[in-house]
């Protein structure tokens, strides 16, 4: 079985004899610190390093075991019971998350441009304040999509002017292969919006090092839920972490996992335009996925054919999309192994149902 | 500031230099597993090793980024609004986990054998039956104390008989300084009763290595429950202890740990013996902590002083206990550090209030 389904690196990506000597060398110099109870925010150095990047006081720097865990922590928090707006697709695991916590979900109409500024503004013109808003701006879990420039900045009026508390999850934004950065709305908004991220994309998954950047009496809040589930998080993976990118490490390793990531892309756009000019697909510069339209048929159907040929996928409805989207992963498998799945998937998207 | 308040090892405990040198080899041998998104159970080597140590299928073996984090998902899973017996005085991290998830937390009748059978009894007998029964029966926190072999065997029976969740929490089980061990209730169960235990204190707090054993289908339940929070937990803690005891590095390590905290409950029992002989004091054969009775002298108040004079402790009203009851942690402090901490105290305690 060949998996477009699967988010994560490929294997190659993953820089272990690098880590390896990382975390000796971070437990040799710091392992009483390491090996005891820590701060329930997170490694000390590794939070004064997060807090110089994002040009903020580390005191504002949450770090958890995984940026999954951080949103479990913010959405019971502030969003029980409560209304949340998020794009429409958008990542899984924080729709399951806030809907088994009761919030009421909003999905907002999102275009190739990423979510519409209108449809913000409409939404939070009429029905309950939301606890926050749910954005991921750039190379979007699922879609792909980038939020273009001129909708950062209207975006950031708009939460502004209504004075709702947007968290900007951004784990994919420096996975890019080509064209310029834009902005986060972090930096456009100086800072008073949230943010979130996590070495998953840019160093390795494992470690389970993710971050936020907060309002400082949230962090605190966060910080006291996260000592009461966990005591603090395991500093080991957030000191090899640190002692990599002390050392220089973190953007040539980018460097090499934008290499290997965009050649998967562009294996990936390849084949679909040759083997699938007729559907309907976004072109990221960046990022893990690419969104398909199948334009009236039914991904659920297509996906059991498709899993008989041999190529996997996740259908767009798991993102709250329609039921004609399907999300297509290039990050972990092959080049060879993407040009065959997709000969696969058209195969199956060519037998009649 | 003397602290008898932390309940953490000594950091000459810590085996640094060992866990350097195997979170370098875990990942040289298997990095590319430990740094990808791994199973939200933990693991695998991990999981197999601990279940060949409890002899249960390694699929009842449920590891948490420490065993604080596997008690939240046990109690989200069958606590939330349930009544919960527990041993009082207890832990205070899980009371305070089971009280914001709404339980009716009764506190069960100990004394200087541990739980009372017959209050365990008589609280099943009447009233809604329980989502479990807590205990902590091996040199308990706050209390020091150890339940008797005789009250095990009931206490399975009694548990037996009212088919009845009990979740034995065993963390300091294997940190005795002297005496013969007594079999946990999970094994006089037959593996009935659901255990957790942990490598804090065994090898290191920092890794946040905790573990349950449990009936299969709850290991599930809260396997689903791991994947939706951290979708999987710090591997490279977990892959380091894997290796640590593969080496045949953790009886050692424990023997070293058990002079380097006997010593320390030596020097605490002498001190006390000296200073203070009109306090009612528990006399633990291992772990961290013993407790005091005040015989009617508020621990607030003293705390007060305590604190006035340099040193510190954890007042029993923090564990549900009486108002006249402390815990003193002998685990972090140095032998003379023990010592004048203690003259610090009853200096406290000879103050007329």
């Amino acid at each position: 079985m060949i998996s477009f389904a699967r988010g994560i690196p490929a294997p190659e990506c993953l820089p272990v004899d690098d880590l390896a000597d990382c975390a000796r060398v971070a437990l040799e110099r710091d392992g009483k610190t390491i090996l005891s109870y820590g701060a329930s925010s997170g490694y000390g150095p590794l939070r004064e390093w997060l807090g110089a990047r994002h040009d903020v006081d580390p005191a504002r720097i949450f770090i958890t075991n995984g940026s999954l865990q951080g949103f479990v922590f913010l959405a019971q928090r502030l969003a029980v019971g409560k209304r949340v707006l998020v794009e429409r697709p958008t990542y899984d695991r924080p729709l399951k998350i806030l809907r088994e916590l009761g919030a009421d979900v909003v999905g907002l109409h999102c275009d190739d441009e990423g979510l519409d500024p209108d449809a913000l503004e409409a939404a939070l013109e009429k029905g309950e304040k939301p606890a926050f808003v749910y954005l991921i701006p750039t190379f979007q879990n699922p879609s792909g999509r980038t939020l273009s420039e001129e909708r950062r900045l209207r975006i950031v009026e708009i939460a502004r002017e209504h004075e709702v508390l947007v968290l900007e999850d951004d784990p994919y934004g420096l996975v890019r292969f080509e064209g310029e950065a834009l902005p986060s709305l972090f930096e456009l908004s100086g800072g008073e919006t949230a943010y979130s991220s996590s070495f998953s994309k840019t160093i390795a998954p494992g470690l389970r090092v993710g971050w936020f950047v907060l309002p400082e009496p949230l962090a605190r809040e966060l910080e006291l839920a996260a000592n009461g589930t966990y005591i603090g998080p395991v500093l080991l993976g957030q000191a090899a972490a640190h002692e990599f990118v002390s050392r220089g490490l973190f953007e040539p390793n980018l460097e090499r996992v934008r290499e290997l990531l965009g050649m998967r892309r562009d294996a990936m756009l390849t084949a679909l335009d040759r083997e699938l000019p007729e559907i309907r697909i976004t072109r990221p510069e960046g990022g893990y996925f690419l969104w398909a339209e199948l334009g009236g048929v039914d991904a659920t159907e297509l996906l059991a054919r498709a899993e008989a040929a041999g190529v996997t996928f996740v259908k767009g409805t798991d993102f709250d999309g329609e039921p004609d989207t399907l999300r297509l992963a290039y990050s972990f498998v092959s080049v060879d192994e993407i040009a065959e799945g997709v000969s696969r998937l058209a195969a199956a998207l060519a037998v009649p149902v």
